[in-house]
């Protein structure tokens, strides 16, 4: 395995994460030592992007373990499956918190044994396997679409789908890190990313970390950019996959695919398998999650319009998968027919 | 005439106009006295739109001729000149400018009397006439617009092309200002339109004080809302348009004329004649205005990015003819060919 961009959690007798809400002024670590603060990490962008809430989730449920470690086996046992709903409700799009979490509760309802620390070093193992699953599937992802990039390319990305929104390598960023160790000479376009700026805070903040060429827009330049033949392609990650391939992600993703598809510009969909879901057939059935007003109507604590000002406010939008050139996972680029196939 | 939605500006011994960069927060009048006072406010958007960049410049000229009226005559004239010069290097792309300071200089170079109270006179006329054929524009624009909206409609807009960004009934906004005087239900929809946020500061401002719904989204949002059939039009205003119809307008208003095209909801561009740059062929020939990177990598003073982030910063995007479903003007509701004939 390469180096590591970014290291946005890990483990050590603990579960530690990266504070995105604070980044890029400071670099803040968090403790996450009860599931209120799992829940909250997640439910308020403390960190964010599905494969990460996947990860973190799932050290979530060790976390409710040593939370109530005194409780007697059965007892125990209910308190974690108590707490692992408790973190499915944090936020409804991103499937990753799904997978991780029906995993480790598996785990739980598997066990036979009568040792509590037995079935601790259970869930540790099977947080640790679904931590290192992501970072191996991220490089693959890496590994695929290092293919797609030509030397030279200008790479247009939403939202941040980097190091900070998995395990480590990214997701729409893991082909430009590949790249970029291979010594391709790239360059990447980042949209801000309204409300919550994800592109402009985390994304920019990656890039600069490691010396990647990187020049930050607003959102409503891409179409201009690409009318001026300035973009060769179009990577984004995703929070949720249907298995006829629609795909939520972050909110300004549709757009930006119609318009790659009106300039004939390839828009690809990076994401793990663990992001799939195969028990819907079609996106409509994706739950899109609305978020608190303030978000759009306050930028750092000031409001940018009338405190009366009604919003609209999609954590996500929805973009077909007749506007999908291909999925880029760690099975190889895939498009809509095989995703159906892999699902089974 | 009907009443007026706003007023950003009036003549009154003197220019006053709203410092625009204070909304909404606090309305701020400013007395444009010197040269130096109202090149400032053009060139830092304290006042922005093409037809008021127009008007407060034509009324600039007669501060021009105030700041030196104890210059002899020749002398005064040709200051006069110089200062309609250093105006018209303000700001690059709205042909308003260049339309006002035309017909300005035009006065200075006639005039063969030798009074210079004659001259002040000619001067204030001029600049009163630009003003009110500009509020009749606009409220023609208005009532020929208004044709075009049903009772029930969901409009979208762009930026500020509302009262403030003209003599005070809007462009884009005057047909919204008339369908609603007429006792139509609308729905406008506010692209909060980054860097500046004039969408979100200004037209949310316009639109609450007279009492029209609207709902504030950020400029990433406009694509999926089409998707999910709540746009029925799309209005936006124009900085310059070519003979033959290509438009430069706000950055963000080609993207949205591709979602609009993709999604076959009409999409007009609303503008009075004086915007209109019969001297130029195509929109290839507009210059498109480069500002200041800290316009995005700050919002109210606090980096939104790392700081050596490099930025790309166009205030405008050009618009092509055939994304464009008619002009709305003070003649009618144009077509691209309309245009070529007015011109001669």
């Amino acid at each position: 395995m390469k180096k590591i961009p970014v290291k946005p959690l890990w483990w050590h007798n603990g579960l530690y994460v990266i504070d995105q809400r604070k980044l890029p002024e400071k670099e803040v670590i968090l403790k996450l030592d009860t599931i209120k603060k799992v829940y909250d990490a997640i439910k308020n962008l403390k960190i964010r992007g599905a494969p990460l809430i996947g990860c973190v989730s799932a050290y979530g449920v060790v976390v409710s373990f040593i939370e109530n470690e005194n409780l007697p086996l059965e007892k125990l046992k209910n308190k974690i499956k108590k707490d692992i709903e408790i973190l499915k409700s944090a936020r409804p799009t991103a499937y990753n918190l799904f997978y991780a979490l029906n995993r480790m509760e598996k785990v739980v309802n598997m066990f036979n044994g009568d040792s509590k620390k037995n079935l601790k070093k259970l869930l540790i193992k099977e947080a640790n396997n679904i931590y290192k699953e992501d970072l191996h599937a991220c490089y693959k992802i890496g590994e695929y679409g290092n293919a797609l990039i030509e030397n030279g390319m200008n790479i247009l990305t939403h939202c941040n789908a980097g190091g900070l929104a998995t395990s480590g390598f990214g997701t729409a960023l893991a082909p430009i890190y590949v790249a970029n160790q291979k010594g391709k000479k790239i360059h990447v376009y980042v949209n801000e990313t309204r409300p919550v700026l994800q592109g402009a805070r985390l994304t920019s903040w990656e890039l600069e970390k490691n010396r990647i060429s990187y020049t930050l827009i607003c959102d409503n330049m891409a179409g201009y950019l690409m009318s001026k033949k300035r973009i060769d392609i179009v990577i984004v990650g995703a929070d949720r996959v249907a298995r006829n391939g629609d795909t939520a992600n972050k909110i300004g993703t549709y757009s930006l695919a119609v318009l790659a598809n009106y300039h004939k510009i390839p828009f690809y969909v990076a994401a793990p398998l663990s992001t799939f879901d195969f028990n819907i057939e079609t996106g409509e059935e994706i739950i899109i999650e609305q978020r608190n007003e303030d978000e759009i109507k306050k930028i750092n604590g000031k409001y940018i319009c009338p405190k009366n000002t009604y919003v609209f406010n999609p954590a996500f939008d929805l973009t077909p998968n007749y506007l999908i050139t291909g999925f880029i996972t760690e099975k190889g680029i895939l498009k809509t027919e095989d995703i159906k196939n892999l699902g089974g």
